[in-house]
Order: C-alpha cells, then structure tokens, then sequence
C-alpha cells in the first residue's frame, strides 16, 4: 500500500536560460540549463510556491521517488510531502539543482557550446548571490511572481537569507535552518583541507580530468570523509560508534581497526564514486564566499536592510559546523532591521546533519511556522 | 649576551639497544638505537631525573640549541632550562625521540639489519606501552633507577600516565597536560582521514617510498593541515586570521584568497618537506591505540590500580581535541585509587597548542609542582 504522506514518483524538469547571466566574480555564463521537480499544485496566482534551496551535496530532488529507482527517496523526503512539515496538499513546491552543480544544471562537466568540450576548470565560480539570481530566473520562467517561501539548510539557508536581501518583494518567508551569516575561519580552513586533497590529486588534471578519462577519485574520497565528521557532533559519534573495532580486537594495522574508518571510508568511497570533483570545489567557494555584512563593513543588521520577509531561524544545539550563535547572529541582525522573526534553538544530538533528520520538535516548529504562512 | 636562562648548546646522544623487544603486537625489534639529549646534572643516585615525553610531531630536542643552527631552539625550551618551571639547576632532564620517530632513533626510514634497506612498510606499529619499555630501558642504560618525574603534553601525557601504570616504582610524579585517557571518536576519525591521505598518496608506494626516491608529499601536508586546525581553537584562529583575505578583495579562484589558506598551505608545505610519512602513521596509531580502561572492561580507575605516583593534570578550556572534561576522568580515576592528585584547568584560547605556549598561569602551576618535588 502506498504512503498516503508520499509524492511517488516524481519527473526532473528542465529548463533552459539563453540570457547571459553575469556573475558575481564578472565571469558571464552565456547560456545554461537548470534542472528542477516541483511537487503539489500551483494555485491562480502561484503565491502558494515555495523554493527549497540545497545544500553542498544536494540537488532538485527534494522528494518523491524517480520511477527507475524505489530506493531514490528525495533528499528532504521526511520534510516534503502531503501532510508534513512542508504540506505539499497546500503548496507547490520546487526544488533545483544549483548552477555548478552535477545533477543535470549547466556545471563543469557540461559541454561548453564555445569550445564543445566540457567547462572543467574553465567553469567559472558561482557565488550564493549568482544562484539565487539563476532561482529568480526560475521563477520568472514558471510564472512565479513571488514565494511563499524560501527555504533551506545550511548552504540551503545562506540561499534563502540572500533571497531576502536581493529580492526582498519576492519572497514572503524566509526558513533558514542551521545556517550562518558566514563561515567562520575554522569552517574555511577545513573547506581548504577539502579542496587541496581534490587539487592536489594527480588524476585532478588541473581540473580537466574529464578529457583523461579519469576522476579524482582519492581527493574527493578524503574530501568527504573529512567533511562528514564536520556534519556529526562528537556525541553522536560516540552513541553510534563509540571506539568499538571492526573485527572485535586490535590488529595493530592500517586496515579498518575502529568502526568509525569503515564508515567514514565507505562514506568517502560512495561520493567520491558519485560526485563530480569540479562541483565540490565550487560548492566550498561559494560557502566561503557568503558574507552579506562583507559589503557593508561588517555590518550585518545593515545587509539585512532591504529584506521586508518574515523569517524563520532554526538552529541545532550539537552543530558545532553552523553554531546555535551563529543563529543568533542573524536573529540579531533581523530584529535590529524590526523584521518579525520566529527563532529556535533545538535540543539535537545529531550535529549539524541533524537539519536532515526526523526530530519531533524541529518538525513540528517547520510544520507550525509554515501552516501560519498565508492564513 | 647569552641569555641566563638558557640552556644553551647541546649535543644529542644515541644508545644502542641488542636485546630484543617484544611488542605489543607481537612483533619484535631485534635491536634498536635511541636518540637523546640531557640538561643539568644528576645528582649521586640521579634521584632527580626528568623524564620528557614528546607529542605527535616532537622529538628528543626538547631544549637548548645546536650548534649547527642557532635558531634551533627546542621544542619545550620555554618550559625547560635554568631557573625556568622545569629547572635545570635542580632536576636532570632528558628528552628522547621515540621509536619509530624520524629524528634518530630507529624507525621507519632506517636501515633494517636483516635486509639492509629501510624497513618502511615492514616496521612494527608502536603503541605508548611499547615507548615506555623502551624508555624504561634507556633509564637503566642511564643508570636512573627512579625518575624524579615523568612529563609529557598531548601524546606525551599519554606516555607519562602509562610510566604510572608499567612501572608504578620507577616515577614519583607524573605531569600530564592536555592529555586523554584515551582518543574519542571523533579524534580517531580525523587520525583516520589524515592516514588515508598518505596511505592513498600515490608517492607512498606502500611505505616503501624509499626505494622509489620520492616522499608522499601530498599526503603528509594533507595530513599536517587537517592536524593543525584541530590543534587550535576556533577563537584562536579567528583572532589571528578571520575571515582576513590575502590580497585584501576576492579573487574568485582556487588560489590562496584567505589568510588562513595561506598560513595552513605553509605549514604543510613546511611540515612535508621534513617529516616521515610512515613516521606520522605510526603516532597516530598510538594515539588511537592508548586506552588503558580498554583492558578492564572500560574501568580507568582499575586500570590505575597499579599506580603510586604523585601526579599533576593540567587542561586547557580552549582544547577541543583533548577537552578539559577528558583531563577531569583522568583525575576522578585517580581519585578514585586515593592518589595525590594536583588538578587545574587554565583559561586559554590558544586550543590544544596551549601546552606549548608561554601562559603565566600554566608556567606557575608546573613551576610550583616541580618546585615542590622532592622536597
């Protein structure tokens, strides 16, 4: 019997931009492709849509599942649906792969129609600002005037604040979920940790490794594992892994001893056999890269002075990649603009991943803050 | 002038060691050399002997120069010296390089007797117990039959803690700083991701990287750069670097952009082109193989049982990597077995790096537990 609460299957979209999109680092993108699902039904005037932004791994399929494969649950499919949290029987909701990325919009391993081989390293950094420019460009194509919402965790909500800065009449709510106002110098260092693993990889080839028929695979394998302890508190570690060993006894080797290497190799060997290298790069700058208050000396109440929607900030008490204070650094900044903010500091174990996982309390406060949403 | 307090220079030493040493893994070395340095003078029964344990990257040159280089300070010259907290006018002190470091005492790169080539990839894993067999053996080449005090930060508190518990006659006091009673998850985690790094580092050929005439550069600084950022605290960076950029605007490339990029890169760089890769191996595995509960069901207060020393823990509220809560189990066990124990956890923001620092607070605390000693 199907889940009453799922989508089911869901088609990928895809549109295509011939207008030049000038970037943020004066780079110009002459043409691109952006690859979308949207699921529920829009209402007359589409106010009933909702963006769901990504975050560094993550793509346009939020929720549902693709015909081809019952096991490709979306990546938001707990958060997405009829009934949940984000009520699909209510809004038309959407969700897109960013440019640069490896899922089917224009990326570094798309073909350049200039020189008909792929961008590589030639694919030119994209910024949070360059996205959320692309997004609007969405939205224009699909007749969407103005969101509901926009939303999203992480990287996901460093999109979302900067809907409320760019294109503060286009967006009623802001969701930003362990987010932050910008990295802090450690999450930069461990970004650059990540990227030279990938730059440094002999089958790197400065970027055009597609042309040697050839991924960096060890890179982005040591990329991941690395970013992944960053995702979990040390607490949930422990709970899951604790110093338990693999085959029960020490073996005074460098093959797997503890049950943490198994799954962090796994982990790493998964992705690195998935994702593009190119995009994670991108991805990492663009992190880096977010700092609304950099423009205006500092001042982040000040970067916020255009914004005119309602926000949501949520933070998770473990996440020690995306602060608790950092939250509240951007509820700082709102109340400082007098914008109307709901702000919550959940109890999680989970680290910064907990934004992606079923907690009753966080889903309940999404469900509540997005059901009030046009009444 | 030469500065009073000084050491000045010294000259290091090696003993030759023909009886065989059984390992903990079950492995034997069959003879083995350690390097060592000593300042100030033993006393009749050299009763007053100081034994100094190094950390990860440490070795025997704890203090004073050589004459070859006079900016080759020690690594603990601010703690060790004339009229200095670890005082060379009262105590003998001596600094080893462990087996299977990459400073003089056999290890990885040095010629095994039975094959004559390196042993690379054949030398044995080392564990903490494994040092302080050896160590306990240069003492009787020394003729040192009780150490005043063993001392050691980070690993090397490790080491001093385990003199506690192998040869609880052998050391009056024991200096454990910024130690652990065993690695947490989360550490062996990133331990793990800094060993792939060089274990898949195509220049690694296995560990036998000798014979090929190239080192795994690209996985050592790797190694190194990951390794830094959880020797240091999130405030101590940001005070130093924040999101400081290095050309003073935004590149929007893969070139150093923040000052943090640039500062980790060169202490990689730095670290790469003088260390031992299969040396760095080995000491991560003894960090995550120390865990002296782990042979009585998990008990750290059973696995002191044995212990008589004096001891003295220091903890640092900035480190993150071996946390002040950590030290805290530590002292609870030893309490537990109605030890003496001197605790103090100093407010410091320079992370786990803070036992190499020069802090008012910390120095006088170690300089008052030495002073007392003996007395």
């Amino acid at each position: 019997m199907q889940d009453p609460h799922s989508i089911g299957l869901v088609v990928p979209q895809s549109a295509r931009f011939e207008a030049p999109l000038v970037l943020r680092s004066g780079a110009v993108l002459e043409n691109y492709d952006l690859v979308y699902e949207t699921y529920g039904e829009p209402n007359e005037d589409k106010s009933n849509a909702v963006l769901i932004c990504h975050a560094l791994s993550g793509n346009h399929h939020v929720a549902g599942h693709h015909s081809e494969n019952p096991k490709s649950a979306g990546w938001w499919n707990n958060m997405v649906g009829p009934g949940k949290p984000i009520n699909t029987n209510r809004f038309f909701v959407i969700g897109v792969n960013n440019l640069g990325g490896c899922h089917g919009s224009t990326g570094p391993a798309s073909i350049n129609s200039k020189t008909g081989a792929p961008f590589g390293a030639n694919f030119p950094v994209v910024t949070v600002d360059d996205w959320v420019e692309s997004q609007a460009r969405l939205a224009d194509h699909l007749g969407i005037e103005q969101f509901a919402a926009v939303v999203g965790g992480s990287l996901g909500g460093m999109q979302a604040l900067q809907w409320a800065i760019s294109h503060p009449l286009r967006v009623r709510h802001v969701v930003a979920i362990a987010s932050a106002p910008n990295l802090t110098v450690q999450n930069i260092a461990f970004n650059d940790v990540a990227r030279q693993a990938i730059l440094t990889d002999p089958d790197f080839h400065g970027g055009n490794f597609y042309a040697h028929d050839v991924v960096p695979k060890r890179g982005l394998r040591l990329a991941r594992m690395l970013g992944h302890i960053t995702y979990l508190s040390d607490d949930s570690m422990a709970k899951k892994f604790g110093r338990g060993l693999k085959k029960g006894s020490y073996n005074f080797g460098y093959d797997v001893e503890f049950e943490i290497e198994s799954y962090l190799r796994y982990q790493g060997d998964k992705f690195a056999s998935q994702f593009d290298a190119n995009t994670y790069l991108l991805m990492t700058k663009a992190l880096d890269y977010f700092d609304p208050a950099h423009a205006h000396d500092g001042d982040l109440a000040r970067a916020f002075g255009s914004a005119k929607s309602d926000f949501l900030v949520v933070s998770f008490t473990s996440d020690w990649r995306f602060s608790p204070a950092r939250s509240r650094e951007i509820v700082k900044a709102l109340l400082d603009n007098e914008l109307n903010v709901s702000h919550t500091e959940i109890t999680s174990s989970y680290g910064h991943d907990s934004f992606l996982m079923v907690d009753e309390h966080y889903h309940a406060v999404v469900r509540a803050y997005m059901e009030n949403i046009g009444k």
